[in-house]
Order: C-alpha cells, then sequence, then structure tokens
C-alpha cells in the first residue's frame, strides 16, 4: 500500500488514540467540509463515478488473483442513518461489487458457536466492498448493557476482536469502521418522526424506547469500545450523523480515500491480446 | 394477486407456449416502445423513483411477516449484458434489499450435489429482490452443450426446475425469468471491443471464442429450455438486447410491472401509536 493524501474530512472523522468522550465530539458538525447541505448533496453525488470506477478496478483485480477487499463497518443507535448511508452512499456503486451483511439479534444456532462465527461467515468475498450494517461490535455493545454475557467474556473479547481485524488486514482487508454519531435529541425527533408517519410504522419498535432510556449506557458501551478496538490495522471513524446530508459525504469520502489509497491498477491480459484479435477476424462464419 | 396492467414492452417480450425459434426474434429491436435511446435512458431512470418506492413496501411486507420475494433470472451469451442490467437497472433500487447471486462453473463441493443444492443455497429471503446472474438454467445450456451431464439427465432436469420454481412460486416468490438476446455479430463486436480496450482484458477469456464457436449448440439448447421451462410460474421473456438501453429499459420495466402487481401497501402499526407518542413526549430525561 502506498501512501496517499488524506481528505479534509477522513482527518477530522479520524479517532484518535486514547480515551474517548463522545459527548465532546459534536454531533450536528460538518467538519473539513466548509459547503452547505447542497454542496455536501452535490459533491457525494459527483464522487459517485470515481467510486463506481475504483470499485470496478478492486473487482477487476480479483480475476488477477488479488486478495485486495473492502469492508465498511456501520454502527450507530437506532435511527442513526445506517439504512441511509446504504441506500445514498453505497447505492453510488455498481451492485454487483457489492455485498451488505445485516446483523440481527443472533439465532439459537449463532449463539451456540464463538460470536465472530457468524462474523466470518458475513465477510466479503476478494473483489467486493462489503458493508456490514451492525456487527460483531454488538457482542460488546448491546451484550455488555443488556448483560447478555458476563464480564470476563465482554473484556476478552475486545481483544478477540482486534486479532480478528489485524488477521483480515494481513488478508487484504482495507477495514473503515464508522461510529454514526446522533444526539439523543436527534433521535427523538427521528423516532417521533416515525411514529408521525403510517409509510414509517414499520419501522418502529416499542422496544426502541427501552435501549433509548439506556442511552447513558450505550455511550460509555462505545467509548470503552472505540478506544479498546482502535488500531492501525481497522481504525475507528466517529461521523457526526444529525445532518443526514454529512453522514452520507463524510462515508462516501472515507470509502472514496480508502479506495484512492489501493493504486487500483487495471489488471493486465494473462493472453496474447494480438493472437486473440486475430482468431477472432479469422473465425469460421458463426449464426 | 390483483390482475393489473401488463406494459406494452412486458406484453411484447412474454414468450409464448410452444416451440421457441429464437432465430425468428429479433435481436435489436425495441418492441413496445416508440422512443429512442435517449428516450430510453431517461424512461428507466424515471422509473427509479417508483421502483425504489415498491421495493421498500417489498421491504417492510418482511416486517410484517409477508414471505414474498421478487428472483430475476438473467440468462444469455457472454456479452449479452447481464453486468449492464445489474448497473444500470438493479442500480436504481437500494442495495439494502438487494441479493445478487452469481454463478460460476460449480465447485467440487457443489458438483457433488444435485444441481439444484447451490441455487437454493442462493435464494433471496422474503422482502428482496433476489437477482441471478446464471443460474440453475447452466445446467441444462452449457451442460447440455458441452456434454457435462448425459442426455436421461439433462432431460430429468427439465421438470425438477419447474417442480422448483412451482415450489417457490408457492412460497411468495415472483420469478421473472430473462433470456439477453444478441446476434453473433454483436457479440463479435463486443468481444473486439473487449479486446482493443485494455481496461476492458481483464473481461476476456480465450475460452470466450471456444464458447462461441458452439453459437448454434447453444441456440438450440437455450430455444429447448425456453420451451420446456415456459410455465405460468415462472415464465420467461425473450429480450432483445443488442440495444443495450432498450435490454436495460426493458428490464425495469419487467421489474416494475411485476411489483405493481404485488398490490404492495405499508404494513399497519403492530402497537398503539398514540401510546407509543405519549410515551416519547413523556419519557425522563435521556442524554
Amino acid at each position: 500500500m502506498t501512501t496517499h493524501a488524506i481528505s479534509p474530512i477522513a482527518d477530522h472523522l479520524r479517532l484518535p488514540a486514547g480515551p474517548v468522550d463522545l459527548a465532546a465530539i459534536e454531533t450536528d458538525a460538518a467538519p473539513g467540509f466548509a459547503g452547505d447541505k447542497a454542496d455536501g448533496k452535490a459533491t457525494l453525488l459527483a464522487m459517485g463515478e470515481e467510486l463506481a470506477d475504483l470499485q470496478e478496478r478492486l473487482w477487476a483485480q480479483r480475476t488477477a488473483g488479488s486478495e485486495r477487499r473492502v469492508l465498511l463497518v456501520l454502527q450507530g443507535m437506532d435511527t442513526s442513518g445506517k439504512g441511509g448511508v446504504l441506500r445514498h452512499t453505497i447505492g453510488l456503486v455498481d451492485p454487483q461489487g457489492v455485498r451488505i451483511t445485516s446483523f440481527k439479534a443472533p439465532t439459537e444456532e449463532e449463539r451456540s458457536h464463538d460470536f465472530l462465527w457468524r462474523i466470518e461467515k458475513g465477510l466479503p468475498a476478494a473483489g467486493y466492498l462489503g458493508v456490514f450494517d451492525r456487527s460483531h461490535y454488538e457482542d460488546v455493545l448491546i451484550a455488555r448493557v443488556r448483560g447478555f454475557a458476563d464480564p470476563e467474556e465482554i473484556e476478552r473479547r475486545y481483544g478477540a476482536i482486534n486479532d480478528f481485524e489485524a488477521r483480515l488486514a494481513d488478508q487484504g482487508f482495507s477495514i473503515i469502521k464508522c461510529m454514526l454519531h446522533i444526539s439523543p435529541e436527534e433521535q427523538k425527533e427521528r423516532l417521533a418522526a416515525r411514529l408521525a408517519d403510517p409509510e414509517k410504522h414499520w419501522k418502529y419498535n416499542p422496544g426502541d424506547l427501552d435501549e433509548r432510556a439506556r442511552w447513558a449506557d450505550y455511550r460509555e458501551a462505545y467509548e470503552i469500545a472505540l478506544e479498546r478496538t482502535n488500531t492501525d490495522a481497522a481504525p475507528w471513524h466517529v461521523v457526526p450523523s444529525d445532518k443526514k446530508w454529512f453522514r452520507n459525504l463524510a462515508i462516501g469520502q472515507l470509502l472514496l480515500d480508502t479506495l484512492r489509497g489501493l493504486d487500483l491498477t487495471w489488471p493486465e491480459a494473462d493472453f496474447d491480446v494480438a493472437a486473440e484479435q486475430e482468431r477472432l477476424a479469422a473465425e469460421a462464419p458463426v449464426r
């Protein structure tokens, strides 16, 4: 991997090493971007062509034996906009090269394995842009807040996650971890909007309010998880997400920076091009 | 399922029952569409909003226990444009609700099972728009042409496919099968274009010309397969595909007709909306 320019947005979003204080990170800012909402939307759309081109190169390199792939991990409280990122940012690239894995409450079979078992199964193959909508971090977030695992097991998991992600990086994964950071006030507005619109009732679950009441516990669980798993192989980004347009733009920019950094050249032909051109020109009539 | 209007395009593309003569079906036509290339591209883009809305309803219904899902099967000779359909047509909808499965040459494990084993594993779950890039039809197409299975086994497979697809339809699948129909002359141009452009060399394989030399055998295999598996539960459409814009538009229209025919209402709330609004308004401060 060569060094490459980091965009101002990515530079602001990259979480520094050390203890994390989420309350000190603004949720409604647009760090590293000087424009307004209209500019932000236009900037994201303008990225589409380069994103799609680089993703096709990643995909093409797979045919030449490359192990490279990208894994975008999306974590955040309910309504923080994981679905919006999928629609507006991931929707910019060719769906053929995308693999989205959504992690819900684990099934009985999944619970009977190590927490990373189902994660391993959801990993993108070489050449793909994989996206995790929730992830193995649920196993140190909701699992910690709700006591689904005991403290020693939670403690073990931070190290297991770092080892797992380091192995992925060694295998050719570029890992981009994003925490979609919203304020509790913003979540309240979004939940109220869902309740007010019959076309959005299906997105609402009464249990959402029970989770919301544990906001402070979740913040603490996030702060610990972010600090403990913020590695060079798989760094965390805290994405201010009260502004939906900035959230979508910022993650587009992180993807673009990552793909640019891979120096994705088109694979060279592993056959004799001129000979094939002659064969095609000289073929017997085909009908 | 209620009756619904079939668009002129779908009406033209629907393969009638009985023997199939592919040579009699034009590859460069745009049946059912009066406009030109620019009109066709604009018409497809204009479909995007309704397609995305209907797909979100399909997705939402899943949360209310619906088993409905859509399976688009794409078959065609090399260069017929399966990838282009994925990019330009499937790319119009939210990637979160899409599952694309590409079937390559079967692995050793896959070959040790019935031909439908890997197909079953690639099926979309309820609520999804699934797309098969190649499919179980390879097992009566290349398998027949290249003799990968003996004639009795090929014969058995037509019936097995019909039974399989009928079961899927009973389970809530809407199946749209499309044969992307190109002329051998058009394929020659597209192969030559790949050879002429170093950025497209990765798409070319010298084996492509060997398959191309069997064009007449493939046509015959397609004609038999189309006739034998053209059922009401899972009808075939032959999509003239020399014009890429018409191919993309036509498949968009088939998808739109199918989704419209499902009467996709938004699911009703299974909770007391007013009570939840009161809970949210009356909650203790969250921070």
